[in-house]
């Protein structure tokens, strides 16, 4: 059996719908070990698990071989991020926890297996590329909220810093603390300390939630509007070429056409 | 008088206006008895509620008796989700509410009889059937965030356990800390904790936070988009058959048998 | 001066655009005069605030006896909810708020005369009708929403009455806990509370959150739909009519006419 | 060199993209020296903060005066907003910051230097100009909001001032609680104090609740279909100008004077 051969045959596995959802149902229970392992379980039962664990990482590194070996330019099956992705997960994994310094790496290794989950099912990793196609639109937007998030951050650890440490210490927690504004959590408790000292402190909470809110607001719109134009764009270019419709060209060139006729008809005419 | 009699006559019931009306206020009563037996109330009228209830059940049986005889394919009649939904409430009411046991299975379906309303009332029956009919379009949005929270809730009930067993103890405690913390609710106490011994953790909550936010914001702006194109469709739809309005493709036609008869002329003209 | 003579003189003053505007002032006092009044204030202001209350009782009389007059159909006047609203609260003023059990009254009727803003300033109460207009299209959504808060509120009541009666004691008292929930308000205090007792009650309270915020999504959604589709059929009206452009209908019968035209052509070359 | 001279090198060095990139990265070092003197530093490093403070100062000194030296009509310079912002920034930097009074002023101004870099980035310029176009089309919406908060917070100081002065003393402190219910923090805290004394004023939360947002939903509303119509009408604009596509209106001239040329081959064929 030549390179050819086995080439073929594991393109033929890797498309094979069986072994696709058995990839699936492995990772279903490799996920399940993993919230497994977060409840009491006697000793017995954890070995099990470990050899369950040796068994799926097996699994996992024989059909990473196969999709490398089933692609025809070696070179490109790295380009591919969720290719890389799946390789790092696979081979951190071999490396034995026995030591407690890198168990902790190879149990968050371990869950984030689970993630193989968007790797394997097409749809899911579809709609991960169009969610993550979808931040650089806002990345503006973001900005402009970050420098306002920073203003804001400075003013707070400039004013209140001697009144609550924990929330205003420096320019980082205070930025903290006015995410935890932004999202309604507590946010009076947190006023109320302030105008205790300052009484006019509400202008600077009330300013900045109404900044930070018509900005969230704006970019929600912004996707909204991206996300409609986007259809409508697909939709019409789908209508225009697949219907076969009359377009308004098509029937200006028809129009053009007879004119020419009754123009060739008033020639004949004439002489 | 025979059984197709019998039905002509039910159908006649079933379809009558004052008779629905009927059943409608029967079922409103109902439901003012399931609120009535929340207060505090005494032995007297309780008696009379139990007697009302009694008669409630034997209008109901009536009802879903009359909805029966009128169906003219027998078997027909439990294809339809609601028709089984009325018929179970309507034989569990029957079943004497006498022993422990039983008493909170029948107030549960007691209460269950107030859903009655919608299945009455074809505007509701409509509505949840489009709402219903919405959710499978979310499938892979919804297998997508459950596999964010299983991933966090894994991590989080691996590092933050000792620190918390009542927000952290195994994996589905985690799961219902992280909805709270995707609700906003006090998200900021949760944090503060881990906080203490890992100082770095509002990492762990900040990228969950933007992760699900987005993802649901991501959601909604699916559904609205669904929405707004199914609208879009049935008016263009209704608009191309209703109006009679010329088309392009009337125009081209129209235009094409102007130009043949331009070229008969010609023709004519040549003899 | 005749009845006539004064008709007119009112209605110059009607629609006298500084009258207008002197009113618009008078509310805004007003609505000033009311919100000192919360403030601690010396007697000798109390004094001065309760003549101006005075005068501007007399001026909101005067006003809307010159709108009465100005008004063609006597009869008519009253259609109009806002006058209706507007006469009412200028009537209720003028009862004397000495006897305590009125002064309340007096009060809150000085309060809502700041409303009347809304009644002299078109856009407000264009504004407001569109508000108003929106709401009955909600209905069933609203309906749905209520029984959904009445069975869940149902269940609530029976199965936490003993765990907290201040949250569950009746079937109001458990309807208002639930829209605490659905504002996430502390919800997971209430939660825990009775996962204490019934460990699965969790089921309980995600299930109804999810369902409510559908529903409430599903509403939002549908206005929006709503609002876009009758700015574009306004849209499409306009255009149709205004602009005078060309269309295919147009187009068509020109086509007509001009088959007409060669035919014509046709039988004569033909004779 | 003559001011001529002076005036093009300047413009030159304006528009040069290194010279851009490095004016935003004195931004950044501006904003980083800010969120320096947050933490707590060894008093060496504050020296070399107040020197490099001093130079960014005369950097940003050097670049307004060449922006102004490159206007062409220097009474239009601070015609532009931005331009007036930039000069005060720089021009209150320069007022040294010993005597404590001052200092506050000149920390306050050195953390509105990070709002430069909108200034310079013309992308965020664009995007804050459109955010502040969008406002003014939501005033009649504030104003009701505001109308409605203040009828609120009359009847809430009028009767909930004896119950907690801290809550409802007087009406701008009932305003800021109002405005707290509104975001649901902690707002059955302040419904349950109230229900204490009067066990209705659940209605009084509720309906505030539902009018608000309602109102609030309604502008969002209102701004996204602001925002899709102009997108629409910018989208249809472009396309009938730059596609040189037909239109209906070419189609009617090419058919008219289609027409033209029948009418006279009919009357040549008369003659």
């Amino acid at each position: 059996m030549n390179i050819q051969q086995l080439q073929q045959a594991s393109q033929q596995l890797r498309d094979n719908k069986l072994f696709e959802w058995f990839i699936v149902s492995v990772i279903i229970i490799s996920a399940l070990l993993i919230g497994a392992r977060t409840y009491p379980i006697p000793e017995s039962v954890v070995t099990v698990i470990r050899w369950l664990d040796v068994g799926i990482t097996v699994l996992f590194l024989f059909e990473i071989t196969i999709r490398f070996i089933a692609t025809d330019k070696k070179s490109r099956f790295f380009h591919s991020g969720w290719n890389l992705f799946d390789t790092l997960v696979v081979v951190v994994s071999l490396i034995p926890i026995d030591n407690s310094e890198m168990a902790l790496v190879g149990r968050l290794v371990r869950i984030f297996r689970v993630l193989r989950m968007v790797s394997i099912i097409p749809e899911l990793r579809t709609l991960l590329n169009s969610l993550l196609r979808a931040l650089p639109q806002l990345g503006y937007v973001v900005l402009l909220m970050f420098i306002i998030f920073y203003i804001y951050a400075a003013i707070g650890s400039t004013f209140f810093h001697d009144i609550n440490k924990v929330l205003w210490g420096d320019i980082s927690i205070s930025m903290l603390t006015l995410f935890r504004v932004m999202t309604f959590e507590d946010w009076t408790d947190v006023m109320y300390e302030t105008m205790a000292v300052y009484p006019l402190s509400w202008l600077y909470y009330l300013t900045f939630i109404f900044l930070t809110t018509f900005a969230f607001l704006n970019m929600v719109i912004g996707i909204v509007v991206n996300v409609l134009e986007d259809e409508h764009a697909i939709e019409k270019a789908a209508q225009d070429e697949a219907d076969g419709k009359a377009t308004l060209d098509d029937v200006m060139r028809e129009l053009q056409s007879l004119r020419a006729e009754v123009s060739r008809l008033k020639n004949q005419d004439n002489n």
